[in-house]
């Protein structure tokens, strides 16, 4: 066991304050990580704040980690001490699923056993990347390649692969029109990471507050979603719409925004159900459809097409003691386009 | 011009009752059929009783139509007089769409002219199939292969193509799991269809009263969804859903019947907007999708398909004056699995 510092909420909605965690021992296949950037995602607020349900506290939230690995157990073979590594979503899973041996651990049969607000195979609550470090099985933990700096990489091991997935998996590439709607910190990367793919793509946000920004992050168009006009003009275009805004939209509007055979993958997760008229579906074989982060070895092929690219998320460097602001800032979407925690503030 | 005898629906929800009509003159790219068979499809009830809103009237139904060339246009040169052919829903469309230009006639970005009930390009009410002749541009006409009887081949031109569209477009075929929901007039042939492609088929109806049907058509399992013990026993079973059912569904139950990188795909059309919750498609990057019968391309393949497997329809074979009492138990679910007219007896 090793004790670390972390951050952590220590009830449901409670404000996060400096404390410490026990790290397990560093099993056979485990590596222990010095972290040195954690991002701050909006699903570390929804779970901090039990938004989405019970949790368990105290809790340190984190799921877009990069570090170091400082040590490692006698049966690892991917690492060894010193090397650049990433955490995400994901610390195991039953490995034994389909799921599992597809390489889809985020749809493992029995639930994957996530970074934090979970409980491990040990028993044990998981705690995430606001920490000094953290103890993970090699089979979960991710290679960051050099020309990727850490701060940057951090948000890729959540925002970076939730977006990247689907996009791989429907296809974005040349001759695609691809609409991303939201630019908050998945709908950045997802901007990025359409246009590092060849796809042609559009950002559909609420106002134009932002459309110098999302031109710059590689969109080739921007449109405003408050604008009627907006869904007139673009009816049938899309091949991939990624929707990352949670709040339950208008469906139909944006369904029709699909051209022949398109799909609108929901990256957000609306708390309610969202009405749907199937007529929407029906004149173009269009679908709807979602996406949870991505597997393993995807997010390692995301890493690596990033770094090939010179993606990064953009962020803004925070110390430890101003999370508690940072998560008022993101939900006033205050921040372009991402916290990243400086673990050593922690 | 041509008058022909017909069955007319002279005013919404009026019986329909026999009348004439008057075909247009064979055009230069145009085929005259005599019209021998004609399906029922449970849209031409819907649309003489204007369940689907404002229709044209007087209305003769009917795009399920089987039958053999009389005579063709100078322009003609896929069909001539003797041949056994068919048409379905669709009697023209713009030729010039992405759509049409790539087979999906159904998906013409103007909207395809219906075989009735719509605007032909001359301005003329288009009237269907309940009829002796009927007049069709070669391009919207397609071929009846030998070895399959027009009878049994008429319910294919609306029944099959629908459902062996979506079956072909997501794959079904050795190794997949289908589910059939509802086993009707589409439900039938999908089950048919599904089985001849190879996949292993699943009919999920309301009770069990029509197994022994069911197998015989070449289902491998047969469920009751009236028991709750059957979403429990299926769930993450199927790669394709196939729902024929019009009735709003609990649609978080039948997604949850999918396994990953699934898709339910919808053809009957709730008059109603449904209810979704996104979470059903979160956890397995399940897909909801829709698909409208299919292009005239496809359409000749399926017959071939079906030819070629021996497949037909399973038909009550009425005539003319007992349309009004087969439309009640059509409504009655009370017909195993399709009638079609006998066009001599009109």
């Amino acid at each position: 066991m090793t004790t670390v510092a972390a951050y952590a909420a220590p009830a449901a909605k409670a404000p996060l304050e400096r404390t410490t965690i026990e790290r397990r021992a560093v099993g056979e296949f485990d590596v222990l990580i010095d972290i040195e950037f954690a991002g701050i995602c909006h699903s570390d607020i929804h779970q901090a704040r039990e938004g989405w349900g019970k949790a368990n506290f105290p809790m340190v939230p984190g799921h877009e980690i990069a570090g170091v690995v400082r040590e490692v157990g006698p049966g690892v073979t991917r690492f060894q001490t010193g090397d650049r590594v990433g955490v995400g979503c994901i610390v195991d899973s039953c490995r034994e699923c389909d799921n599992c041996k597809a390489g889809l651990e985020q749809y493992c049969a029995e639930g994957p056993t996530l970074t934090y607000n979970a409980v491990g195979k040990d028993g044990q609550p998981t705690q995430g990347g606001y920490a000094q470090k953290i103890v993970v099985d090699e089979n979960y933990v991710v290679r960051v390649p050099d020309g990727l700096s850490l701060d940057v990489a951090a948000p890729l091991l959540c925002a970076g692969i939730t977006t990247y997935s689907p996009l791989k998996h429907w296809n974005a590439g040349p001759g695609k029109k691809v609409a991303v709607v939201g630019l908050g910190g998945l709908g950045h990367m997802g901007v990025k990471i359409a246009h590092a793919l060849g796809a042609e793509v559009t950002v559909l946000s609420q106002s134009l507050r932002k459309k110098d920004d999302g031109l710059k992050l590689g969109a080739d168009h921007y449109y405003a979603t408050s604008d009627p006009k907006t869904f007139e003009e673009l009816a049938g275009t899309f091949d991939i719409i990624i929707n990352t805004v949670s709040a339950p939209l208008d469906f139909a509007a944006y369904l029709s925004l699909l051209r022949t055979d398109g799909t609108m993958v929901n990256l957000g997760l609306p708390e309610e159900p969202v009405r749907i008229v199937l007529q929407s579906l029906f004149g173009n074989r269009r679908s709807l459809s979602s996406s949870g982060i991505g597997g393993i070895a995807e997010t390692q092929e995301m890493l690596d097409f990033c770094a090939e690219h010179g993606l990064g998320a953009e962020i803004e460097l925070i110390r430890a003691d101003e999370i508690n602001d940072a998560y008022e800032r993101v939900l006033a979407s205050d921040v372009r386009y991402r916290f990243v925690i400086d673990a050593a503030t922690i």
